[in-house]
Formats: C-alpha cells, structure tokens, sequence
C-alpha cells in the first residue's frame, strides 16, 4: 500500500487511528496475522520519496505504466468503434511524425543560431588580434562570452531550473516509471532551447546533445498532451493518449529523435534509446521510433540542402556527416591490435577517473547551488570567466608554425571563417595549432581534431594543453545552472589523447592520426557512459567510414570493461546523486535470501478497503496516508460452491486518483449495497479516470455525506499482478521491472478461514535495494555478485 | 499441469484413475472445487503438442527459463565461492569469444569452398561455349549442378531431416522457449555445413545467409554442451552451463554471429537477433552479441587479407563490404519521393504475394515430402534440373550487347573470372548480359546487378526475365530438402525490379541505377520479413554508402507497413507451418475478455502432489500424464498463529524431471515425515538436478518402494510466478512472455477453508490464441484490433 512513504507523520498523528484501523483485519478480531508485522516492527521498511528536481528537492511520484482493467476501462474498451481505432493508430503515427518535424526544425535552428552567434562573435575577436588589439579583443570575447552565459543562467535559474543539465538521466528515469516533476513542461523546453544557444554561443565546454534529447522528449510530451500543462487545450481526438503508457512510447520517439538531430545519426538515435534510456522495448515502438528518426533525417537533409546555397549566414557547409573522416584508407595489420589496446585501457581509466571526479565535484556545487539563485548564478559566470581566460589566452603559449607549402594560401592560414589552421596571433604563412581547436565552436574543434592527412598539424605540446584545459573544463562546466550536455566535451577530451597516442605510435602504425582522435574520443565515451552497439553506430554515422568498425567494435568493448570494474555509468551516478528511484534490471544477489512476505512483515500494516466502503473511512484513508493504491477486499461474500463458510475475496486495487475522483462527484449511495453498471457509467467515463489532479484536502464532504456509502467495485482494477508471500525479493523485482508495474499485491501461500487474501503491497520504493538493506542491514554482508544472472 | 497436452488417452486409459485422483483435492471431500471444472468439461481446452521438425511431425517441449528456486540451488548458489563466480564469468565469455571465431573461420571455408567449386565449374562451362561445344557446356554445368544437389539432399534427408531450410525459425522458437528436437546437434551442424557448400554451388537460388544463422546457432549450442550431444564431454568448467537460461544466451550470440558472418555486418547482426530473432533481451546479453560479433568481423578481415594474397584459389578479391556501392555520389532532391514511394510500395505488395505463394507452395511440399525419402530427393533434383535448364539456356534469348569503348579490354568481356561483362556467347567486344547474371554465383550476381555508374549495361527484357525466373524459383527452391537461406533469393529478384525501375525513371532522377537496385532489394527483404532497423543496418554494411540512409529507411518503412496490412511476415508463417507454439509479443484484444480462472475451468482437472508424497503416487502420476510440472501443496500445516483450523499451504512447484531422478536415485523414505537438509544433499546436488534426461518408463520400482515416501519439499521451486483467477489472459500472457516462464500457477481471489491454495496451472499451449478459440468459439466473435496496445 505503501507507494511512496510509510508515512510515520501520519502514524504519529494518529496513534489511535490509521496504522491499526486501517487494516481491513480490524473488523475480524480472530486474526492475528495483523498483529505479526507489529510484532517485528523492529525491521521497519523506509524509504525516501524524495529527489534533486534542478537543484530542488521534490517529492517523487511513480507512473502508472499498468494497464487500468476495471470496469469502466473494460466498458469503454468493448465499446471503442473500428472508427475510433484507427483514429487511435493514425493519430500515434501523426504524433511520431510531428515529433520528428519539430525536433529536427528546433535542432537545426538552435545549429543555425549558435554558428551564427559564436561565428560573429570570432569574426569579431579575429578582427581585433590581427590588429594586435589583443585586450580589446579579450575583452570582447570574454565580454560577449559573459553576457550570454548570464543569459542562459538566469533563464534556467528564474523560470526553469530543469532545464539545466542535459536532462538524460531525468528520462531514463521517466521511461523506468519515476515522474520527476516540471520535466517536460511548455517552459523547461523553451528555457531549454534558448538557454542552449547561449550555453554553446558562449564557449564553455559542453554540448547541444543531451539538451537536444531532453528537447525532443519535452516535444514529444508537450504533443501528447495537446498543448502546455497548464493551459492543455482538450482535444478530443487526444483522449486515448491521456494516459502514461502512450506518454512513455511518445518520450522514447522524442529521446530518439532528440540524439538524432543532435549528431544526424537517425540509426544511431533509435539504438541510444534503446540501449541506454528506455527500460522496455517492443518491437512496434522500435518501428515507430525508426519513423521519427528517418523523419528527423529528412529534415535536416532538406535544411543542409537549403543552407548549402549560402542563405543561412555564417551555418556551415558540411553536409549530412558531422566530422566526416571517409577520406582516409584504412589500413591496419594485426599489429594495430596493440595501440588499439592500449587505447581502449586508456579510455576505461579515464572513463571512470572522469565520472570519479565528476561525481565530486557534482557533490560540492550541489552544496553551493542549495545556497540560493545567486550562489548559482555566480558560479556559472565563474566557470564562463574561467573558461574564456584560458580559452583566449592559452594560444599565445603555442608557437606558430610554418603552414605546409603543399597547401594552398587560401587553405592555411584561416582566417575570416572556420578552418583548420588559424592564424591568431602568427605571421602570414604561419599558423597557431592551439588557437585552431580552442578558438573556435566546440563543433569545429571536433573537426579540427579529427581531420586526417594532416600527420603534422598539431605539436605534441599543444595537443597536451588541450587535454589539460578540457579535462579540468569538462569537469567543472557540467553542473552549472544551463542546459549542457556530456557528450562534446567528452569527445574533445577523447579525441586530444586518442590524437597524441598516434602521434607517439608514429611509424609503427598505418592508421592515420584523425583516425586516432575518432577512436581516442569512442573509448572515453565508452569509458564513461557505458554503452557498446549505439556508440558504435552513432560513431559510424558520425564519421562515415565503414572499415573502422572492427577496431571501433573492440575499443569500446575493452573500455567499457575497464571502466565497469571501476564504477557505474556516469547516467547512473547521476541518478543517484538525484535519488531518483531507478529500478535497476538485475537484482542484487542477495535479495534470493529474501521473501516478499517478510518484506511486507516490515512495512507499517497494511490498509484494505471494503468493496462498498464507508465515505468517512475512505476520506480518513486517503487523509492519513500517502500510499497510491488501495487492495480491495470484499468480506462474507458467497462463498464457492459447497463451502460451509463465508469467503474473503479479493476484488482488486483501487488508486488513490480515482478514489479522490469519485469523492469529488460526489456518487455516493445512501444504503450498503453494490451498484449497476449503468449507474456509474451515467457519471463518469473513463477519460474521467485518466485525470490524475486533485488532492483529497481540496474536496469538502459535509458531515451527512460521511455517513453515505460508494460502492468502489466499478473503479477497481480486477487484475492487479500477485506474487505469493514465499516469493523471493529477486524474482519479484524481475515481475515487477519487466512489466512495468506501480504496485505489486501478495497474496498468501496458506489457504484457511481467517486469512486475509491479500498480506501485503509493495511499490517501487520497496523493491529498491538501498531502502531494503535499510531495513536488514545482514543481507549486505552475504552481498557479492552473482556473475549477471 | 498440462505442459504440452490434456491427454486424453491417459483419461481414458484411467477412468477411475488418474483425472479425478490425480487432484489434491480428493483427500478433503468437503471442496467442491474439484467438481466445477468438471461440469463445465464441455468446455475443452485441448492442444496440439505436435510440430513439423524437418520433415517429420515430433512431439515439442518447452524449455525452463525461469530460474529454479529451490532447496538445492539456494545452497547451491548460496555455496559459490567467489572463484566459481569469475569462473562462471571468464567462461561465458570465453564461449561468446570461441562462438565468434568458429563462426567466423567456418563462415570463411563456406566461402572458399563454394567460390571454388562454383568458380572451377563455370571456368570450364565457359571453356566449352568459346569453343561453341554448347551441348557438352550444358551437359557439364546440369551434371555438375545434379550431383551437388544430390550430395547436398542425401545428406539432408538421411543424416539430419532438421539442417534443410534456414533454421532461423527454429532459432526464433527456441529463443522463445520452445525446444524443437535436434535442432542443435553435431550431426546437424555437419550436415549444415556441407549441405550448404553443396547446394550453393550446385547455383541453385538459395543463399547461405539463413544456414550460417543456424551454423553459428549451433557451434554455439555444442559449445555450451562441451561437445556433441550423445558423446558429451563432461568438463567440470561447463556445469553451470547445463542449464537453458545460459543456452539461450549462447545460442543468441551464436545467431548474431552467422549473421554478421553471412553479410560482414557486425552490428547489423546484433540487431537481426535483437529484432527478429530474440524474444528477450538484456543489455548485458546486448554487449555480449556485441562481442561476438566483433571477433567475427576480425576472423573475416584477416582471412579476407590473407586471401588477397591469391592463396585461397579463385576466392574473390574483395573486401569486407560485400556489395560497396560508395563509388558514386548520392545527390537526391524532393521528387526523388516519388520513385522513393513506389519502390516501398511494389516491395510491400510483391513481399507478401511473396509470402502468400511460398505458403502455397511449402504446404504442397511437405505433402510431397510426408510420403517418404525417394519423394524428397527427387523433388529437390528435379528443382535443380530446371534452374540449370533455365540458368544455361535463357541467356541465349539475350542480344549481344557492344562493350562501351570507354571501357579496358580487360574489362569488357570478362571471360574467365568473374566480373561483369560476360561474353558467353558473343563476338569478342560484345558481351551477353542476361549471362552476366545467370552465369554466375548468387553473389557475384548481386554484385553484378548493384553495379554503378553503368547505366545502359543491362537491356530491360534481360531484367525482367531475370525477375521473373528467380520470382518463380525463389518460390520453388525454399523448400527444398537442402540447407537454403531466404536472403540472397529476395535481395535478387528487389534489386532486379529496383534496377527496372531506375531505368524507367530515366533522367527525372538523379539516383544510380545501382542504388535502385539495392533499393529494391531492401524493399522487398522489407515486404516479406517484416525487419526495420536491422534491415536497414545491414544494408548499410553491405553497401557502404550513408548517405542512402535515410531513403533506405523510409522505404523500409513503407513497405513494411504496405506488407503488414496483407500478411504476417513469412517467418511467422513458417512457424505457423510447422506448428510451433510460437507465443506473440502483443495479446489478442479478445483476451481481456477472458480471465484465466475461466482458462483453467476448461482444462482436465488439476493433479498436485503432497509435500510428502506416496512413491506409488509419484509413479502413477508421472505414467499416467504428460505434464511437466505440478504444484506442491502441504495440508494440515501449522496454521499462521491464531488461527483456529489447520491450513493448506501453497509450498511451490516441482518439474517431471527433478521427480524422474528422485525416484530413479530411490531416494525414499520409510515414514512420512520431512527430511533434513544435508540429507537431501548427501544424495542430491543441484548439477544433478540440470539432467532433463531419462523417462519413468525406464525406472523399476519395487512393490515395496511403492509403499515409501519421498520428501518433494527439497526439490520444489518455491518461488514459482503466480496469477490471481480474476487475472485476464492478455495480462497473464504477458507476464509469461516477458519473464520467460514454463509454468504459470492459479492462486484462487476466495480465502477461506476448503478452498485449494491452487485452482489451476498454465502452460504455454494453453495461453495459445489458437488453443483458446478452440475451446471458446464465441470469443472469436469480438475479434479485432486494438492497435497495439
């Protein structure tokens, strides 16, 4: 019963009251199976239903991902028209493609405007150093950089603080059944979109990506719901999608959506999801996801066909690859194995140091940004002051060198546009290696360093200064208060030692030094975030080069080795930090030493309602308690034929909004007995059910009204999924994950006259392993693991 | 209780016996629970246990994914020493690494043998036409093409019936929990390998992709054996491995792996197994495929290096893309959706008339193959007379083409090699183009037809002969009794009508001829198997070229949804040929109607056993039924406290197997009573347990033993998934789908005395759509689509 807390508030406050009354037992003096959990009350099972939202603590709620099957759903079902069917298939197919369209228009808008700004920006600080005005050139650069963090920051810290971070975790967290609230609102995704431009515009060391899936996501929901929270337009062809399954299957197309936009890898995009954000899968949401990314394709194919002709300003010229390597032969012998190695090594370890200290840091700023807006604000304008200084002045360190006369003068030196060999501070005919990966977009540094051919482009110093100056960047820019995402900054960081690597490994190999950096960059990314097959296809689709896969395929493999043996995933330390309750796929080994029944033993008593039951009890349930599903159990009911006695029967669950709904309409009956069907279809339907607002505080009931009776049958989902009390904890949580449930009953494994048919209720909070080993602290020491049964 | 069947026979064989006795129930005449199921016996919920294996029909079982709880795996597990555990881990990954580089070496000696059988036979067929000896050529090439067949359809019919056809729809049952009997053997994997030599260089249109599928199924299989089933190795190492959890997992590796082996498409071949052929999925088993496969495409780089050293005979020249098509610049506009849309539409409408006749035909075939061995080879020979009659005589219908005099000598005509301008039987500097394709491997032939930048080499009447031959022996040849894949068939005739339609097109477009034709051919793979996101990988792997992507995905898209709304894809309809009991991902709307208390009622009663039961009980139940597993239940046990009479308990379930080996070791009791624990262990481990093999019948127990007890409660899992009566279907199947079950218990919703802690027990025939309807006709009334709910 117990959704989310065991609510010893309530327990307190009423000590006569609600933790004995409550249960069902109370009316039925002989049993004592009510009394034994009080016995052992000792063990109690708590648990903490709050997490981080943006920098804020909140109170979490889970999803109902289950299928509601009471008698007003089941009614409204038999009764759904062909017609109404196929409006129902071809509105999911329209939403997909609207969440394609959107997504890809907003992410090339976002490209266009950060090229844009950034661009002139550049232009404009250009100008200056070849005058030699290198402080007024400072000056500006740091200036305008300022400006548009503070831009960004105070969006995010004013209207939206969860726009701020890349907001991954929050959906993997969404698409678990964890309901972070004011995620996918009208003013997160704007906050989100404007403050992403400025974030990037502003140089500081993080990406459009992981913003531009919380983007795609926010579209999705937004679309799913007709309109803003707030001001939802009803739309009636939309009503069947009121509901957090259809939700769910939307969020996952825009999580697709969002990472194929962001590195134009449509295949790329639907196996992140799958992989790394969704925790179910079927095989249609695979075709539906496909959809909108080929969607999203198409339209940013037509954007770069459209901006190709020169009418989108300084947008680049690149076409569908991002950092295309494809004009390189690869070439590489079974020797290549060991740079491949060591690379993969390296990758692991940095992999896990990187999220090692990011997790620390993300500990400390979380101190400073609970301090208030300003603490907030200050720090991110730090990080960007920080972030400009070295950006501008870490160049004049390098030394200029002599641009190759193969090369023609247009090509080197660059300058007036982004390029690979800036002139910064250089005589003509010479260049600055480290002006040309730090003053640039992130984007172009990407290109830069992964441009092939070029074997002697960069000083080993320089590449050296660039891994320094982004690692420390990476670290620190992360948790500031703008949207930002993990994965540009990690592949800079990457792709400078996967760089340096081949330049030490000089004429022993045959693969190119771009190659290199590409390879660098997928094994701290596998390192870090911890996934194989869509990092691997969104590193294909990124470079376009075919024959790399193999040793790409083997480097993500031994770096996601090496890291895992260190730490978690970065998304998961993230979700811990924020306390998310995630449900993990694998069970701990020791919960097999566990059973649900003793589990249930250790939560507060259980409260059952009756299937016709009193208004003031209900009332004073849903007062007293915060739990989110109610057993119903019907008492003295006919009995099976033949017994002698009477049966208890269990009818099913009701939820706390549907119960807070019938009050509200007030349906109540005058005398103790079961309703017809028709009566209750005459007040509500089941789009009435999906509604999910309203508090029971906010709901007067005269004292009259108390007295009444509602019958709770027509609202009761007759088919909640059961385990038996002898279950152990691990298969338990297998039930629950896999099918995506919100409250799980148990039932008990005696049979007998005076036994209750319903011992216990566990939610997701219950099956979470911090919250049991609470609880009973000895199984942590039979903790171990069990080799990913 | 009934895994596979009602069994009627033992009924009748029984009347006073069995049905009725074999309940629990019989010992507490007060319950009238028995006697409900059997007044509503009109209703009869029977089974078809029987399924196509090979040619002939066999009994299947279903396999226990579902983790056995009991006594002596608990100590079992509880037991493991951390060095077990590595072990366990090291040894999984060591079988996924030698899964990979079997595959991929036998893939490769596949490859060289066919190309240098098939190569040497067309050398001298050519020999003979430049010498006009045309009567000798043919007589040579059907000879040639008639023992290969022969050899290849002996070995088939004789040695092992389950290598003919592709094996990926007994992959996909397996993986779905259904064991088809001697799918995975060493005689088999033999068979395989050298059937598929044969009966790809005998030229008839099959391709080797589907038998390699099964090839690295296999490999894998025997590998987790520790070597071929009868002469199985006992390696200590492997115990942990002998059980269908960690097959699975290894046969899944074993599938992604024949598929990456079959195109050189790693992640395509994760995401085949993943899409198509998995039931199942988890991320570790993600990266594990993932593994696999990478070791796969590094086996067929370094063999494909070595041969480009000329060693390997006449095998090819290339690379590790098989059909590159990267040589030309793809440069669409808008319009070009409009030739986009029809090859999506003709491949959807052509893939399921595609489906439908080869259903026609394969249903006409295993007719002609029930009556016996000598039907069987004849029909395969007479297959092979006719596509040798029409690959050798239809190119003489052809023109003489002029070689295009931008083009070398040395590369129009090819004669003697392969290539693509075969010059048969034209002048010197023309060449025959119908030749080109027919004359050649299936291979070399998609190659020859993907070709680029050779936009007049083909004249349409060649295309549409060559279209209309391999449609019509496409649908002949599958079903045949030689190993024979689906693929390449398909991938000839899409890329024939793809090429038509390039051609039409004319300069409206500016899409390659080439690329249409690979277009058609995804296209149509698209229409008839029903694959999105593997599909599109594949093709994205063979060909090398990503900026077709998003055009290849929208026809995909389009003809997926064109084929779905005619028929099921054609490996459904195999599985529903052959009668596996295949269970589907999405329930039939008309199952929430249903509940499963209903289900149960319309099956033969239940049998349970007693904690401590009779010998001669176990005996008489196990002769007497066929079910597999039964449920445990103790009466009269110490009540939970207070209460006032004795009650019954739910203790869990126990398989046929674990009770065959009980009695077989006679581990008896002289008294009812319950054992201790290390008793039960002296005599038992939980390895011992893995065995599946052995029947009662082969059992002798003595009048005396028959009278002596055994403790079931050790070897009970007491942690079986459970559903309450109320529960409907659609939501009991789909927890028995999603958590891999066998068996499924019934708890009754009535608590009170006299009630059976167990009204039922479901298998997976009996959650069967097909099944159900059988025994509830009226429900097929309120048939329809609920959209995918």
């Amino acid at each position: 019963m117990m959704e989310e807390d065991p609510n010893p508030v309530a327990e307190e406050s009423s000590p006569n009251g609600m933790a004995g009354e409550a249960d069902g037992e109370e009316r039925d003096p002989g049993s004592i199976s009510l009394k034994q959990p009080l016995l052992k009350r000792h063990r109690t099972l708590s648990s903490n239903p709050l997490a981080m939202v943006g920098a804020k603590v909140a109170h979490i709620e889970s999803l109902d991902y289950e299928i509601n099957e009471n008698d007003l759903f089941k009614h409204d079902w038999r009764s759904r028209s062909k017609v109404q069917v196929l409006q129902y298939i071809f509105l999911k197919w329209t939403l997909a493609f609207l969440v394609g369209l959107l997504t890809g228009i907003i992410a090339t808008l976002i490209n266009l405007a950060v090229e844009n700004i950034a661009g002139y920006k550049l232009l404009a600080v250009v100008h200056f150093i070849e005058k030699e005005r290198y402080l007024t050139g400072f000056l500006l650069f740091t200036g305008t950089n300022f400006i548009l963090t503070l831009f960004a920051a105070v969006l995010c810290v004013c209207f939206a603080p969860t726009a701020a971070g890349p907001g991954i975790p929050e959906i993997k967290a969404y698409l678990n059944g964890v309901d972070t609230p004011n995620m996918f609102g009208a003013s997160t995704l704007i906050v989100k979109i404007v403050g992403s431009i400025g974030a990037v515009s502003a140089g500081l060391d993080l990406g459009k990506e992981g913003p531009l899936v919380h983007i795609g996501s926010c579209i999705a929901s937004l679309l799913g719901q007709g309109g803003p929270d707030d001001y939802r337009l009803r739309w009636r062809w939309l009503r069947y999608f009121n509901n957090d399954r259809d939700r769910r299957d939307l969020i996952t197309c825009g999580a697709s959506s969002g990472v194929c936009a962001a590195f134009r890898a449509p295949v790329g995009g639907v196996l992140f999801s799958l992989e790394e954000v969704a925790t179910w899968w079927r095989s249609a949401l695979l075709w539906r996801t496909f959809f909108s990314t080929a969607i999203v394709a198409v339209v940013l194919r037509a954007f770069i066909e459209y901006c190709n002709t020169g009418s989108c300003g300084l947008f680049g010229q690149g076409g569908l690859i991002m950092f295309d390597v494809s004009n390189v032969t690869v070439r590489y012998h079974v020797m290549d194995i060991i740079p491949v190695t060591v690379i993969g090594i390296i990758g692991g370890v940095l992999g896990s140091l990187y999220n090692y200290v990011l997790h620390k840091v993300l500990r400390l700023y979380s101190m400073i940004n609970q301090k208030g807006r300003i603490h907030k604000l200050l720090l991110s304008l730090m990080v960007s002051l920080f972030t400009s200084i070295c950006l501008y002045g870490l160049p004049f360190l390098a030394k200029c060198t002599k641009c190759d006369p193969s090369l023609m003068d247009s090509v080197c030196p660059t300058t007036g546009r982004s390029g690979n060999f800036k002139q910064f501070n250089c005589p003509d005919g010479y260049y600055n290696d480290l002006a040309t990966l730090l003053l640039t977009t992130n984007d172009d540094a990407v290109r830069n360093i992964f441009s092939t051919n070029t074997p002697s482009e960069y000083h080993a110093m320089s590449l050296l200064i660039f891994f320094a100056l982004y690692w420390i960047l990476g670290v620190f820019t992360f948790g500031i208060a703008v949207p930002s995402g993990l994965f540009l900054p990690i592949i800079l960081i990457g792709s400078a030692y996967g760089r340096l690597l081949g330049m030490a490994m000089g004429s022993y190999t045959n693969i190119d030094q771009g190659l290199y950096a590409v390879l660098g960059a997928a094994s701290l990314m596998s390192g870090s975030m911890r996934m194989t097959v869509s990092l691997c296809v969104i590193f294909l689709e990124l470079t376009n080069n075919l024959l790399l896969l193999p040793i790409t395929m083997i480097v993500l493999l031994i770096s996601k080795t090496v890291g895992d043996s260190f730490n978690p995933s970065i998304y998961e330390i993230i979700l811990e930090l924020k306390g998310l309750p995630f449900l993990d796929a694998n069970p701990e080994p020791w919960m097999r030493n566990l059973t649900v029944g003793e589990l249930a033993d250790a939560k507060p008593a259980l409260v059952t309602l009756c299937g016709v039951e009193k208004v003031s009890r209900i009332v004073e349930v849903l007062k007293n308690t915060v739990h989110n599903g109610f057993p119903v159990v019907d008492e003295g009911v006919l009995p099976p034929a033949g017994l002698a006695t009477r049966a208890m029967e269990l009818h099913g669950l009701i939820l706390r909004a549907h119960l807070v709904q019938v009050i509200k309409k007030k349906w109540f009956l005058q005398e103790r007995r079961r309703t017809e069907d028709w009566e209750v279809r005459e007040m509500f339907s089941w789009i009435d059910l999906a509604e999910r607002e309203g508090k029971i505080e906010e709901v007067a009931v005269t004292r009259d009204e108390m007295e009444m009776y509602v019958d709770l049958h027509p609202f009761t989902n007759t088919t909640p999924y059961t385990v038996v009390e002898s279950m152990s904890v691990a298969k338990a949580m297998v039930l629950f994950r896999q099918v995506g449930l919100r409250h799980m009953l148990i039932v008990p494994k005696y049979q007998a006259a005076g036994v209750s048919p319903v011992v216990g209720i566990l939610s997701r909070q219950d099956l979470r392993a911090y919250n049991i080993l609470a609880a009973f602290p000895h199984l942590a020491k039979s903790k171990g693991r069990e080799g990913e049964h």
